[in-house]
């Protein structure tokens, strides 16, 4: 039916021709250069000095122009292992239209000012964790959804994102800087939800047997993904911390937990699959978990042995998670999880909101020295104590869920709407993505004997 | 005939080795590390500050020591994507020579005082720039040349682009910070008047099949090569920009560029061909093209919105180019563009000329602020109108495009020369990197399917 | 023989437990994270300051936290293109766990105060030079041990390493700051007297031809391992290197000497072997020859010609070395080099060892300037002359190498007493890891077309 996909095709086109046009336009009306970025005065209304301690948008504390989409270029690389350079191109395009969304979006929340948005490097920063969450998302519906499908909850998305994020950082003043709540817990159960609400029965199982025979292949793409996250992950993570002093101490506790967390991978590994080493996929999901928790304890950590045990019991997350929960999840839930996000993202960053609560409960001037200041600025100025931030910090982690799954529920539904609608085409373009993936198949044997070890991932 | 082969192996290796030991004599008598790296005192004649706004040589006026041979090597990414990694080894050959031999050229133009060349690490970035312009012109006629012809062509142009450089930046005072005419539109008609001159009918047909098949197996390369400059050229673009206040907007502005001509690469592929996503290796180009348009105007633009229009625009060229200007190029104009350079870089870089013209003349004290005086220094100072800088602007793209198709020529009739002089040994030298290429090839099957749809490219 | 499969498994498995939970403890009893880093008051006792010129260990001047992780995954995904992804994974276990001792240990000689070890940046860095050096021996070996032996081999080497570091640098106050002697020299040779010991006649062949079929396929991985090691190492280097005036020239004399052994390569190569231009895993053993040759003398070279001559003489050992050396190691010494470690970093590091001598005799306080101070603090004081410095320059290197010996001797007894009390579990787990590099063949045509060129790794 080639007249279904020269539809198809004509209305991806157009609906990225009507956003792309909308954006220049919204763009044109509203957004600016941020004064600060010039270097000229900066007008009192607007929040531009990072110092002000009232302000609880803590995020973009500091900033290398060189790291600003390298959050979501990290997870890419990380789902291409699991699904293959197929859904490189569609994870690009959201990307590119997620991006200029979170800088719409979040602009109108942080930093709007006499009707026009001021960006700059801040507003890069943060657009990049709401894109982060998206592609989170879109790693667990991947393979079941069209472009068309992934640009609408790429758009609802960033909106619930943006607002969740809103609400923590800004009015409740919690400490989140590397995101462990507000990307990597929200991402991963807004896209499950999502999923939950998409599930097709009849068409999973064959789909899946695809997706993993792809999955092991791509080994390459593994390991580039898994050091191209070691070398720049922490550094990420630690962009979004507080300056200087307490900058050292998240990056040193990324590494720790990220070398921990491989460690607990071949511990159980081989207890759990009979592999003498665990497969490149699996390092790189204790790598992404590694980091998950360390999202929001990270600068509030002040041992490295609390980042050993943290990485060793979140490593063992993921090689339990894929062997326990992901079929349980499946079969009684019926949730799809095509990358599986709820174990490298989901249970580690509810891992990480957990000891962040506890770390905040022991923090006390005299082991944080200067740094209380700038982790908990509300604490050190005495306007709040020690119990109310940590009571906070808890409750920010039902809320979270509770706005992923409200905003997973609305968008599943519009989702399911419009395939229904256009559900021929749908299926047709879906092939289009998984033809390109087969056709790099070089031996068939070889994903034969491969089919034998796929109840590894 | 292995007596050829033997001998023209032999011939490039004693090129390699005359060229270095000619390269290492001419350092030891004339280049000597800048003393502004030892922190001495800086000699008066010589323009150690960077802040001289008499100073035409704009561009080295920061620098990050772990970038220099980046923006070489994400050239170098972005052409295996189309040629395979059999050409991976003859570019960094003429990459290593290239960068010596621009240290040199660009020394006497730049860095001379008492019969000495001063070097730094701006050396390095200038001399990279001038690598990337070979690497581009190397793009256009790769596959159709022996090592030694490259080789020689990189020693013609690394010479003729420094005059080039010399001329727009220090004599005219142009503005041109990331390169879309010194990098992008020089390189690219070098390369393109250089392909003319080495036209071969019969030979062209077969050899562009199986460079195409090559091309639509590296998907993987692909990918790797548009998260690479996905990552690092924003950051490499504003590497020569205004210290400080303007780095943010040129980083900024290549982002909301490179984000709309990935959009526009989604728009307008499904249109031209049939297929539901474009591949990743149009994505690349996108890419590369809305790096190329913000290469002069990245500093110069004040408003978001103006980033995300040229990148729109900029984004249709190379689509509508490989769909319909090269195949015009190749039967009417017998120019073969192996890399498809003048979709790329070409005219996206002579479209960045034009507008960073519109721009200057719209250049105010007003909008620029502060930043007035990093850009256009001369005009800040008051020593020439806005309308003039324009109209240097303007005139340097002419200029650019006569040195190149001048330079062109004359690197054209030489290789051609040489090649007949040493046709048999040419070839059988030619084969071999097919041959590295071909033998890669998994299956006969897949490149006889993806024959099927090698119009795409 | 599943059952033993199954013991060796849990073996590892049991093994990385245990260590990791003695790592915990010991990070718990004794590792804080360094004052300085929280920019307390530092105590006096504590050297916290860099500037102490008393400090004998000057490595970690300056450090960025970004690329901690680097200078290990640069030679992991070096040695990928030798031996496979299938090596990755057993590289990250090792790395993981030496990282970790290193900080231990490192901590106690270097970081030690009242029963405390404070660490920060700079003990990560130092752990990641520890790191690579054990992954350079691990090169040596590659294919003959099993994790367990491997992660026996890390735990010693950190040790002894930490120990020749201790005395070359603090004790002795020689200069080496990028690690020529205590990263390549060590590393090699103390990889070659292990895999001495471990020699096994009989199993050597045929292992031998696989490794190499496969190395010959990874063309894609030295790609990327090439670009990857041209970005990043030249800065890498430069990490430790003195601050400011002197980290330009490590950076200008690397970039100088890779390019120069890259164009040696080049030279060199079609003479040896019977093909046009060499092979990318040829161009990668020149970028690291390059580097090593640089790590002792970067920051001494005052001319850029000097790491000119130094990178073209460098640069024709690795091809000169495994044509006529790893040959004669093999059949005379008994002497197996998996991925030719000693052409690539043992005689490199040496030849840097023996080029920092020399100019240590010829540095001046004309020739430096202000750098005599920051490259030789105790020559500037006047506390120690030139001639004196150069002869403990010069032997670091007979002291290096014994070391090297004696701690590989020690090694390689423990690894074949382990390796024959679990001999045939040794064995399956090696057979293992071979599996799954060859599982990922895709064509027995191609491999047995490539054996006819395998004499040329």
């Amino acid at each position: 039916m080639p007249e279904h996909t020269a539809a198809s095709r004509l209305r991806l086109s157009g609906l990225c021709f009507l956003l792309q046009i909308l954006n220049v336009l919204l763009f044109a009306a509203f957004v600016r250069y941020s004064p600060e970025s010039s270097r000229g005065p900066c007008p009192s209304q607007l929040n531009c000095s990072r110092r002000n301690p009232h302000s609880g948008f803590q995020r973009p504390r500091s900033q290398g122009g060189h790291i600003q989409v390298l959050l979501s270029f990290g997870l890419l690389v990380a789902f291409l292992s699991r699904y293959g350079s197929g859904s490189a191109a569609t994870s690009i395009l959201i990307m590119a239209f997620a991006i200029q969304w979170a800088v719409l979006i979040q602009g109108i929340f942080h930093f709007f000012l006499n009707g026009k948005i001021y960006v700059g490097a801040q507003s890069m920063v943060s657009a990049d964790f709401c894109t982060a969450a998206v592609l989170l998302s879109a790693g667990a519906v991947l393979g079941r959804v069209n472009p068309v499908q992934l640009l609408l909850l790429a758009l609802l998305e960033v909106t619930v994102c943006t607002l969740n994020e809103y609400i923590l950082l800004s009015l409740m003043g919690v400490s989140d800087s590397g995101g462990s709540l507000t990307v990597h817990t929200f991402g991963a159960y807004f896209g499950l939800v999502v999923s939950r609400l998409l599930y097709q029965p009849h068409k999973d199982e064959r789909k899946r047997e695809e997706q993993q025979n792809t999955g092991q292949q791509r080994d390459v793409f593994a390991v580039v993904g898994t050091i191209f996250l070691w070398i720049f992950w922490p550094s990420f993570t630690s962009t979004t911390a507080v300056h200087d002093s307490a900058e050292n101490w998240a990056v040193l506790n990324s590494c720790f937990s990220l070398v921990a967390s491989t460690a607990a991978t071949f511990i159980l590994s081989p207890v759990l699959y009979e592999e003498g080493t665990p497969r490149m996929v699996q390092i790189q999901d204790a790598t992404l978990a590694g980091m998950a928790v360390m999202g929001m304890a990270g600068e509030m950590l002040v041992t490295p042995f609390g980042a050993l045990i943290a990485g060793l019991l979140v490593g063992l997350i993921p090689p339990l998670g894929f062997r326990f929960f992901t079929p349980v999840l499946q079969s009684r839930l019926k949730i799809q999880d095509t990358c599986g996000v709820h174990n490298i993202h989901g249970l580690p960053g509810i891992l990480g909101a957990l000891l962040g609560t506890l770390l905040t409960l022991l923090a006390t001037a005299d082991t944080y020295g200067d740094r209380l200041e700038l982790v908990f600025p509300l604490v050190a100025q005495g306007s709040r104590s020690v119990t109310y931030q940590a009571l906070l910090q808890l409750s920010a982690l039902p809320l979270t869920l509770l706005l992923a799954a409200l905003g997973g529920c609305i968008t599943g539904c519009i989702l399911k709407t419009k395939m229904l609608r256009g559900s021929p085409d749908a299926q047709s373009m879906d092939h289009t993505v998984f033809c390109e993936v087969a056709e790099e198949e070089p031996d068939p044997r070889a994903s034969s004997k491969e089919l034998g070890t796929s109840t590894l991932v």
